[in-house]
């Protein structure tokens, strides 16, 4: 359960630092307001680059917390700029750094509680980390990718894999 | 290995069929040509609908096949239509349910050899999927959806997690 949660994680994370880092240099060379980046959309009832990182961390650091029976640790969410993100994300990987994959034993058969709509709801840990979890999370730092990509940041596949 | 692989496959493949049905009643209901739908990309130089889905299903029959030792099957990647594209996908979930559990014991530690960049790499079973095959397969069925986001199909995140 360790070896499939905080490593992809982290490494993902990795990744996501790298698109930032391209996304933030390409603002300032085509002289674009980052924010024009940081709130930019796919549509116009989808989430911003913002909260998509945000969000991206909140499974990273929630999932394994989750599994391992720890609380899950608090953000503010009140970054405002690709510094902010950035450490937002390091914090993240930071955070993820202090797991040891003895607190995951048995985790795949542990109950979760989510609260999914305003509701409870219990879920075995395997489940929750394969159904939930890793799907939202990569569906955030894709679509994360996928904002930039769609403003013209010049990126590819390799970056998102975690390539410079 | 087969937990983690197998029915994450399929089970994203399954969403991704309720991603495709609403597409195509959307279109049908704007009066636009599927092909709109199907040849659109968030970037010019990023692969249109029609090729993340091939994608996407080329990871969900290419993993579980290597990590088993099985030959990939081949597809003809030909298809032109939403129909076609489900066929695929229907296809593909059809093979993945070949599997058996026993087929993967020791696949992460099993080599893998793949060509990336046209050269030939080797990577353990376990790497090889969490590091390529899911987050290709997860960047493909992400986009997918984001293409069609974009294009004002009315989908939410509830159907990209499987939700009718």
């Amino acid at each position: 359960m360790y070896d499939v949660s905080v490593p992809v994680f982290s490494e993902r994370l990795r990744a996501l630092t790298i698109v930032l880092t391209k996304a933030e240099a390409n603002a300032a060379e085509r002289k674009i307001d980052p924010n024009v980046f940081l709130t930019a959309r796919l549509a116009p009832d989808m989430l911003n680059l913002t909260k998509q990182v945000q969000i991206a961390t909140d499974h990273a650091k929630g999932a394994p917390s989750r599994l391992a029976g720890r609380a899950v640790p608090r953000y503010e969410d009140n970054e405002a700029s690709f510094a902010e993100l950035q450490a937002r994300v390091a914090k993240t990987r930071d955070y993820l750094a202090t797991f040891k994959p003895e607190e995951f034993e048995g985790s795949d058969e542990r109950t979760v509680t989510l609260k999914i709509g305003g509701n409870d709801v219990e879920l075995k840990g395997l489940k929750y980390l394969l159904d939930v979890a890793m799907p939202n999370f990569y569906f955030h730092v894709t679509t994360a990718y996928g904002i930039l990509r769609h403003n013209g940041v010049p990126l590819g596949k390799g970056n998102f894999l975690g390539r410079d």
